[in-house]
């Protein structure tokens, strides 16, 4: 299988959805790029509306469906970023939704979905289960599919990320943003895909599915470890589009343990004062602990902003002095 | 003394600065809109560069100098938000800054501008005394004041959140924020100088210093109470502009409460998971405590995120399930 979405199709997605996302800010870090040697900007995609990146994926695979398609019923799989997003557009674009969630979904999160009219069912025992049932049951329905990642209208909306990187700072060289099923750094792939920007996915050490994929050359199967970086784990779908991507143009990969990414959200906190989850704080963490960046001029996608209160708290109170 | 500002020149000045400043998202709170039973949106000023509002008056201010002034020194006044709006403004623009903090600035403040290349003295025991020695040391050294608030180029920065804001939200009839020194509201005073919106002025019970200047109609000193909104404490200088404005101007006060103040920062984390400062916290604060403004469209300014990671983690332990 080969898959190239080129960057003028983004920029098609980017001219549909612009006017229902939020162009975040990207804001220098002059303590990151002191620590680095590199020159560093954030892209604030947590201040995105929703709270994540996810919703640019969801409106731009809205915008892409016929009129017809919206008497059908859609259906999305996930207990997080992906799903808020699902909820907020089920709102804004009238549409009857139905999500699942793994088993294993915790109750601030559930709460988060709690007002919304969407239909919500818990199924199997990770994010990658409920995304099987959620394609099978679109299947047997007809529904319309939200997929996370594995669609290449969702990986353009997560992609348009790159053009706005491009205009607010025209000459980054390094991108570094998150890889869980591989949605997003697919997007900075297709909409960087030339060599002038090197993509680097991180991942943590704990749940390295993306990583192990690309090195076994196949699909692996979930890492059993825990991770606090939730938004990156629960493995990846078969024949996945962005593994494809990933393995044919992704430019390098960084793994960070939990205790780096603990600092690391203490340090956007201390640094930065706002509040990033630990799915975000991957690239931060990346970028704390190498100089292999020295003299780039480095672009890290802060894709999230869901944490558990009293795990912020605890890491500003453990790590708050790391920096 | 009769001072007004109108709105085409903020318009203007809005003009000079766009592209020096973010155009900060207006967030719609479900949560706040169901219990104030208002129609209610947070202007987030504090994710505006530099971490406040701050910066839109500086740079207005510096927009509106003649070219031979940037040989001059620049002066300014300020422990928080302000000082850090100049420190960057000066790297951004080029200028020598001489920055007054009064004795009490604590580490944290301290801190932030240690790697800032401006002069830095400590002088006075509370803001309006290092204010008035900034004042004098301009006057003596023919260097270029940037006050905090007593200006009308300061004002009128401000005063381009209005624009944006009706922009945003063309609908709003009440903008609530806080009032310190008065610049930000004389700003928004300015901006909205018809019978359309209701400007509402928000101060800790603590340090009511306008509120009580304008029931007295001439301005009083500054209060002796502890308040953790410190960004709105420490008085306001004699014969201000912004006393006047706010005297002939402003719709109401709002007073809150230290306690009120906790509850609201822990609101914002909790149901929109970002940082606001004790200062920013008073409209919502206000919000959370009133049926007022039932039926109305509502805005509140969140004018900046410095708050010391220690009282935050505190509010939300202590307070993290108040709402």
């Amino acid at each position: 299988m080969s898959v190239h979405i080129i960057s003028k199709d983004i920029q098609e997605t980017y001219l549909d959805i612009k006017g229902d996302i939020l162009k975040t800010p990207l804001q220098y870090s002059a303590k990151l790029s002191k620590i680095s040697g590199a020159k560093v900007f954030l892209k604030m995609e947590h201040l995105q509306y929703t709270g994540s990146f996810k919703i640019r994926g969801v409106i731009g695979k809205i915008k892409s469906l016929e009129k017809n398609d919206f008497q059908k019923v859609f259906v999305a799989a996930s207990s997080g970023n992906h799903a808020v997003a699902f909820a907020y557009a089920s709102e804004k674009f009238g549409f009857e939704g139905v999500l699942f969630m793994p088993k294993n979904v915790n109750n601030v999160k559930k709460d988060t979905l709690k007002t919304s009219k969407i239909k919500k069912y818990l199924y199997g025992k990770n994010n990658m289960e409920a995304e099987a049932k959620a394609t099978a049951y679109a299947k047997e329905n007809g529904s319309v599919l939200i997929h996370p990642y594995n669609d290449p209208e969702i990986i353009k909306g997560q992609g348009t990320i790159g053009i706005e990187i491009l205009e607010q700072f025209p000459e980054v060289d390094t991108v570094l943003a998150p890889v869980g099923g591989g949605g997003l750094i697919s997007g900075l792939c297709s909409s960087f895909n030339d060599d002038k920007v090197n993509i680097i996915a991180c991942q943590p050490v704990n749940a390295p599915e993306m990583y192990e994929s690309v090195k076994c050359g196949k699909i692996v199967p979930p890492s059993k470890l825990f991770t606090i970086a939730d938004a990156t784990a629960g493995g990846i779908e078969a024949d996945s589009l962005t593994f494809e991507i990933c393995k044919n143009q992704l430019d390098d990969f960084e793994l960070v343990n939990e205790n780096e990414i603990k600092k690391a959200i203490a340090f956007i906190f201390n640094h930065h004062k706002t509040i990033i989850e630990p799915g975000a704080a991957l690239p931060v963490a990346a970028l704390l602990n190498t100089k292999r960046y020295k003299g780039k001029n480095v672009v890290l996608v802060l894709t999230g902003k869901r944490i558990e209160p009293h795990l912020l708290t605890k890491i500003i109170n453990d790590y708050g002095n790391s920096y």
